[in-house]
Order: structure tokens, then sequence, then C-alpha cells
């Protein structure tokens, strides 16, 4: 492997579980270890191994049996208790029973919190620092010393600040990493600084970066410009209270716009499945704005930018989406002409021409719907079937013959009770079913789902993952127009969908509907989509 | 006003419009218009006013009524058509007609796309800006210059990219604001292409990032370190692709690290107020973990991290949360929002004490529900209610018996039909109603408006104005809990009430039976409120 520029130290597996909502299970860390190694990061930190996170043990036992490549696996500790010596702790044995080649040690490098909260001397502080660097060195690990609140304690007193690298560097640390712990540090004070650390230790440094300010990427970009050559991250940002610098962010930013390569050739294409891979396995919501990873990162709406990126794509966008995996998404609403809608219906039909009829019917129909209150945009699956039932090749799985929605409450504290029947007809057959549900959409969707199983046992593999009402036109209370959007999987790949009407069940019905139709025709394999 | 250091110019009511998913209606606009004034921004950028944008012609017109006291309303538009002069191009009309003391004209500062996007002559492009400026100083309005892709533009052909915020100086413009319309530029260029800006002009200087590479804050600060004056964002970053500088983010920072004055004395503790207001109405999922407005900002959830805050809060926070509005959290034993909880109820009860029990009862009442789903920052009137149930003292208006509501479609084009039945008894008498409606919900207000008119006429007098829906852990399909927001009014007042519940139409009746309770009651005059 090409020896990188900047080494990349990821900490998804310990500071990205800080953040809120997130815990991942030992089997969650061992796949998201793997996605990492196959990414090319040169670190994987695996979590704080001692004796109240049995968890953290037991990943560091299993991560032995992965093939770890060139990416190194780092464990996370503190430095020694006071007043004994670093082999008489016991957090010392978990560090070195993990197995991990590297260590990544933390130490105070601010006074307030040696003094206030730690509650050792300063002398005692920068003792521990050097002993627990020295003792993990004659173990012969590789040793990262991060500095934690580097930043805020230089403020406060640079030169005790400086005094804890030089103790980690009399140690033999490897690398010294200083942290903006707290996230508060701006730009320039982290140029200054980086700059007054790179000319007085000889060593190569790090920069770890919370991002409390919304400054994290450009802070470690800045650190890197000043001479640090490893960035600590997490993907997607993730980690305690807004999080660590996003490495889906600074890495293609190092790599596309400062030429600094960060992973070995070839992978950065493979950003936005990580990104995507790690938050479905977190289960937080998306970041949908998320920099070059995200879905709205090359999506474009408004008329001018549309015919201009058609014309020339750098003309509105920084970068190839493909660089990063992603993809450019051309917004279809009112706004958007044709140009829009001849690229996404070449997507079902290649040999489309620019001035068949189709196109000015789609058009028409799109903003006869938009009109109505249906929007596109994020709804891609209910396009292309609209295309497809203009053109008269939609795939036409069953018909409906009605259903009922049925919601009853029976005493003021009383739970209420939901039930939905359906009959629909598939190729002549009649099925007519009944469900129960926590609400009134559940139990139409079990109801569909009943009535459909017999002839499309491939339903089973569809799974609604979000359902999103907006209602229009709010000035006009419970008589407004409502959109619902619905989003679902099949594990392979997911599909929106959107209905709308001013009865919330109808609408709801509508975009379930084109859900389950558009993921059942994939597999049935009797459309060209 | 004591003049601020830096001029905020918001611009999410065009800019934040080009965002996927945001379309805001010309009430949104003028809420928020007024919202932007509270706060204290130097200048409010209301839309696009010309032919194709009615909504925002009407938004101009009637943002005449609002009290724009210290703060400018600007409109936004490109510079003239080739080959004509500015007063006979009609774009020029819907400016000028528009009634903003202040118009934002943007025009081309990159080479590539005068020649190949425009397709004009790079010298017909600086005659379009200085006449375009010229025009509308000759008009009397204050203008400012946004030179498109300056950065970008800057790389490409440095003089060229000069050469257009030239020809904007001899036009007249008052200020100068080169834009990173792609976001692609990093840090360290905005700092050296600012730094010329600033060595060739004698005007005010603006900045206006876009956050493709997730540094659109930072350069913001870069920039305004080297010089810049004003700066163009919005709140909550909304804006086309990834979005803008965020305001949320970019004004503390200018604020509380730079120490330059960017909002009115005060004014800076309604930062996340604004952003909570702005992103419901938006109606958009919050991003949980923006910096200092975010629920997560100040959240702590690693035990050490909880102890050393309780022990020293600077050890873990870069600045107070109360600075920007915002509160700690401690993940383990939340106990923020009790003086929120007291202040609200002595507008029920002036004389209650801060120990009273009733403050326990609500703040544990009040997490237990919010833990539910519900969320009583924008529902003032059921937060009252819930008080007032506690306290045993709350309006008895009707019981209910029980209610039905019943959507039935018969055939797959046909039109669903939505009934409800209600049971209720007011006062000893029993009243057994039904309503066909629009939908499942305006079903059950009109079947319960019929059941309380006879003994409450003046339900008549209240209407719902705003009807708002928000499915909550929205990763689990269908089966999520809904919170609904109601907002209604009787003609001198409104206010607004919350339901919560997987069953919508619960949720929906909670939330409208509060609503029509705190109506009524204060008609009936047996409330102190």
């Amino acid at each position: 492997m090409k020896e990188v520029d900047v080494k990349v130290y990821d900490t998804t597996l310990r500071d990205g579980c800080q953040a809120e909502q997130i815990s991942f299970s030992v089997k969650d860390k061992l796949r998201i270890a793997q996605r990492l190694i196959d990414l090319g990061v040169a670190y994987v930190e695996g979590g704080f191994p001692n004796e109240t996170t049995p968890s953290d043990q037991k990943f560091f036992a299993q991560a032995q049996d992965l093939d770890w490549g060139q990416t190194k696996l780092a464990a996370f500790g503190s430095t020694r208790r006071k007043a004994i010596n670093a082999e008489d702790d016991t957090s010392f044995k978990y560090l070195i029973a993990s197995g991990a080649p590297v260590v990544t040690i933390f130490g105070k490098a601010w006074d307030l919190h040696v003094t206030d909260v730690l509650c050792v001397s300063r002398e005692e502080n920068l003792a521990m620092i050097e002993d627990s660097v020295a003792f993990l060195k004659s173990q012969g690990r590789e040793v990262i010393f991060d500095a934690e609140h580097f930043f805020d304690g230089y403020h406060a007193d640079a030169d005790y600040a400086m005094s804890t690298l030089h103790a980690a560097a009399r140690g033999g640390a490897d690398w010294l990493v200083p942290c903006d712990t707290n996230g508060g540090t701006m730009p320039r004070a982290i140029q200054e600084i980086m700059a007054a650390v790179v000319a007085e230790f000889n060593l190569p440094l790090g920069v770890h970066a919370h991002n409390d300010t919304g400054v994290a990427v450009a802070n470690s970009i800045i650190a890197v410009e000043a001479g640090a050559t490893q960035v600590q991250g997490t993907i997607n940002g993730y980690g305690e209270r807004t999080g660590n610098a996003n490495l889906c962010t600074l890495i293609p930013n190092l790599e596309l716009k400062l030429g600094r390569r960060c992973l070995p050739e070839g992978r950065l294409k493979q950003m936005t499945a990580v990104s995507v891979y790690v938050n479905e396995i977190a289960n937080l919501p998306p970041d949908d704005r998320a920099p070059y990873v995200g879905p709205t990162a090359f999506a474009h709406k408004g008329g001018m930018h549309v015919d201009a990126v058609l014309k020339r794509p750098d003309s509105f966008e920084h970068t190839d989406p493909e660089t990063v995996g992603n993809e450019r998404r051309l917004l279809v609403s009112d706004y958007s002409g044709r140009s829009t809608v001849v690229h996404k219906l070449r997507s079902l039909w290649p040999d489309l021409a620019r001035d068949d009829p189709l196109v000015a019917e789609v058009l028409q129909a799109v903003k006869q719907r938009e009109y109505e209150g249906y929007e596109f945009e994020a709804a891609e699956a209910s396009l292309e079937l609209l295309a497809q039932r203009l053109r008269g090749d939609a795939p036409k799985l069953f018909e409906l013959h009605g259903f009922r929605v049925i919601v009853e409450k029976h005493e003021h504290d009383a739970e209420p009770y939901a039930e939905a029947t359906i009959r629909i007809d598939v190729n002549g057959q009649q099925f007519h079913t009944a469900a129960e549900g926590d609400g009134p959409v559940h139990a139409l969707d079990l109801a569909l789902r009943k009535a459909l199983t017999e002839k499309y046992p491939d339903v089973a593999r569809i799974h609604l993952t979000d359902y999103k009402v907006r209602v229009l036109d709010a000035t006009r209370g419970t008589a407004t127009s409502v959109r619902v959007l619905i989003e679902a999987t099949d594990g392979e790949r997911t599909w929106a969908t959107v209905g709308a009407h001013q009865n919330i069940i109808e609408a709801s019905w509508q975009a379930l509907v084109d859900s389950i139709i558009y993921g059942l025709a994939r597999h049935l394999g009797d459309q060209s989509t």
C-alpha cells in the first residue's frame, strides 16, 4: 500500500458511542470495524477496555479474528492513577490484554482539569503522563498521546500545556495529538497553537476536534495545513454533545480539496455507502444535508440551477458526486423543466427521445399533482409509477374493491381501537381481510399485506422505514390537504413514495400502495426498472 | 440601537427556500420575518419578486405592514438582461415595486459562467453589473452586490473576478459580497482571497458561504477576521443542497468567541427559540446535534463528564448554555426547565411559590409526556390545561362517552368517505351527533362542535387555523408515534395545543379537545387566564 499523506484515526466505536441515542452491540462494532478496514483507514479505535466495560473487552477479543490488513486496532485508556506505578494500575492490564497493537492514552493538558477535576498536583500529572506512555512503550505498543483540552489549556497556561506534550515525548510517545475536547476553539487559534506545537516537537502530530461550534472539520483541515499528519474523527460525526469531526466530510476535503491522500487509491468512492451503513447500524435518522454523502449534497432544485448543471456540471457542483460514491439528483418539481424530466425518464426508457409526447404528459401530470399537494422531489418511486401509468405499462398487481378503516374510543380514558378491512382482486381471485393496528394507517398496512401475501409472498421482505406527514396550506385548519411520504426497503435498496389528499387515510393509502407495488414489481422482475 | 460590529443578513426566506422539502406560504414568511425583526438582524431578504413569483410579490406587499424597526427588508434579483437598459428590464420593475429599501443584485464573477451559462461576452457582463447597480441607486435603494461564484472565479481568473467587483463599485454599490456559491472553497483560500479584496476596495464587504464541504461557518468567520462586516446566512442553515452558513452557529461564534457584536444587546438569548420556531414552520425534522441550539448541544452522557460538569460547568462546556437560550441536559438525571415551569405557572397563579409541590408535579408530568411524544414548547394552552388538571381546577365542560371515526373507499378511483359520531355528556345532558368531513379529523371536529353548540354557542367563534403532524421515531414505519399540534383563534387571540399517540386520530382528538376547551373557557370567563 502506498503510504498515505494523512492517517485517518476513526473513533466511531469509542467517542462515537458517547452520542445520545447511540449504543452499539459487540456485533455492531465488529461489522463497523470490518467496514472501516475495507475503507482503508489507518487506525480503528475499538473502545475503552477496563473492568467496567465487559462489552469492550469482548469486542477486542473477537476483533482478533478480523483480517486487519493495513489498518491498526487501537485501545483507548487514561493515564495511570496517582501515586502508583503504571504496571500496578489494573486499567493497564486491560489495555495490554486487549491485544491491540496501538494504545491511545489521554491525559490532562489544562491546569484547571488537573487541579479541580483530577485533583492532583501539576507535577504529578506530568509524571502520570510520562510513566503511562513509557510503560506501554515497554510493552511494545505504538502509543498515541491524546492531550485532552489542549487548546483551552494553552489559553490558560501555554507553558503547562506544552509541558504535558513534553512529558509524553519523554515517555516515548509515537504521536502527540492536541484535542479540542470542548469544541470551542476557533480556526485562527487552532492555526496559531498548532504552529507553536509544530515548532516545538519533532514528532508526528495529530488533531482531535469536536463540533460544538460547528467548525470541527475546518479546524482539522487547518491543523493538517499546519503540519498534523493524523486526523481523529468519526463516521457521520457521531460523538458526545454535537459530535466529533465528521470523517465523511473531512476525508473528501483532504483528498479532493487539499490533495492529501488519506485512503488507499480508489477507496474514496465508498464514502457514501459507509456513511449510510453506519447510520443504519446506529439506527438514527440520517442527516439528509450531510456534505458529500447526504442525499441533498448534489440535489438541484431551482430551474436555473438545473439548466446550468445539465450544461456544465461544475457550474453548481464543487466536485463530481461519483468521487464519493454519491449521485446527482434533479428534483422534479413544479419549477423544473423538461430537461429534468427527460433525464429521469431515461432511467426507465434509455432511448426515449427528448420530444417524445410522454415527456410533456409527465410534465403536465407532475404540475397538476403538485398543485394538488403531491411532491415528487423526494418520491422518485411514485414518479416512476406515474410515468409508467401514463405510458400504460405500470405493474398491475391487484385491483382495489374497497377498504374501511374504523377508529373507536369508548370512554374518556380508554385506549382507542383501530381496525381496517380491505377487499382486493388479485388475478381474478378475491381477498377480503381485516387487521387491527396501532393506528388507522398501520391497520391498513397490515390488512393489505394479509391480502397480498398468498399471491405475493415477497411482500414480507418489504418494510416501511419512514412515514412522514405534512399538512399543506396550514391556515385552513383540519380541512387542509395532507401529504404523506413513505420510505420503504427490501433490505437491498430503499425507495420513497407520495400520496396527497384532504383525507389523511386516503393520502396514506396512495403512498402505501405505490410503495408496495414498486417493491413487489422489482422482485417479480417484470419491470425494466 | 448601538451599532453592531457585523451586520447579519438573513436569507432564510430566499436562499433557505431552495432547500429540498421547504416551501413557505406567504403567512409563514411574514411570521418568520417578524421573528427575525425581534431577533434584531440587520437585513431580512424576503424573496425574488418577479413575474413568475406571485407569492413573493404578495409577501413584499404585506411586509409593508410589519414594524421593521432597525431591520431592513431586502429584495433579491439578478443583473439586467443583456443588450437592454436596466430601466427597460421588467424584472427591475418588480424589484422597485416590492418597496424594499434594500436590493441585493447577484452577478456572475466566474468567467466560465459568463461565457458558458449566461452566454454573454465578458465585457457585456461587466456592463450588466454596473448598469444594474447604478439604476437601483438612482431609485434611492441601498444596493448590495452578491458576486456569485466569486472564489471559484478568482481561482479561474483573478483579474476578471476582481473586475466584476469594480463594476459594481463603479455603479455605486453600498456593499460588495463575494459568494462561495458552490461551497467548495477551503478556509485558507477564503483567507487569502478576502485579504486581496480588502486590499483592493474601500467599501464595506460581506460574505455569503454555502456548506457543501462543511466549512461555511468557519469560512464566514475567517472572512470577518479578514475584514468583512456583513455575513449572509440562514436560520438552521437551510438552503440549496447542503445549505447555507448556519446563522444559529455563526452569530454565537462571532459574538461569544470573536467578541464581535452582531445583534442588539440581550438578543442572543433568543437564538435557540428562533431556531425551534423556524424549524416548526418549515416542518422538518430538527437537527438534534446543531451547535449551540440543538437539544444535544449541552447534553452530557458520560459519567465522568457529568461529574466534571457538576463540579465545574466550563470543564466540558465551551460556553454557558443560557447565553443562547439553551439548557444543560444531564442525560442521567434531567432537572432542566424548573425555572421555565415556575415562570409559566405564575401566569395562571401569580403568587405560586417556587417550591410549591405543584411545580414538581408539573415538571414530572411534562417529563413523562415529552417522553411519550408530547412537546409543550409550542403548545402553551395544553401546558396550562395540564397544570390546571393536576391542581384539580380545570374547566369541565363535557365528558366523553365515546367516538367512532369511519373512513371508507369503495372502488379504486372513488373518493373516500369520512364520518365521525360522538357521544358526550354536557352537565348531565347527553348529546349524540354525527358529521361527515373532508377527512377523519375534520369529521371529528364537526361532530364535536355539533354536540357542544346548544350549551356553548361560543364554539362557533373558535376556528382552527393550523394543524401540524409530526411523526416521531421515524425509523419504525407506520407504527410510530405521532404528534399533532393545533392552533386556534377566536378572532381576538390565538392558542396552540398538542396531542401525541401511536394513533393519529387519538393524537388529533387530544389536541382538538384541548383547543376547544381552552377557547370556550376564556369566553365563559370561569378561568383566571
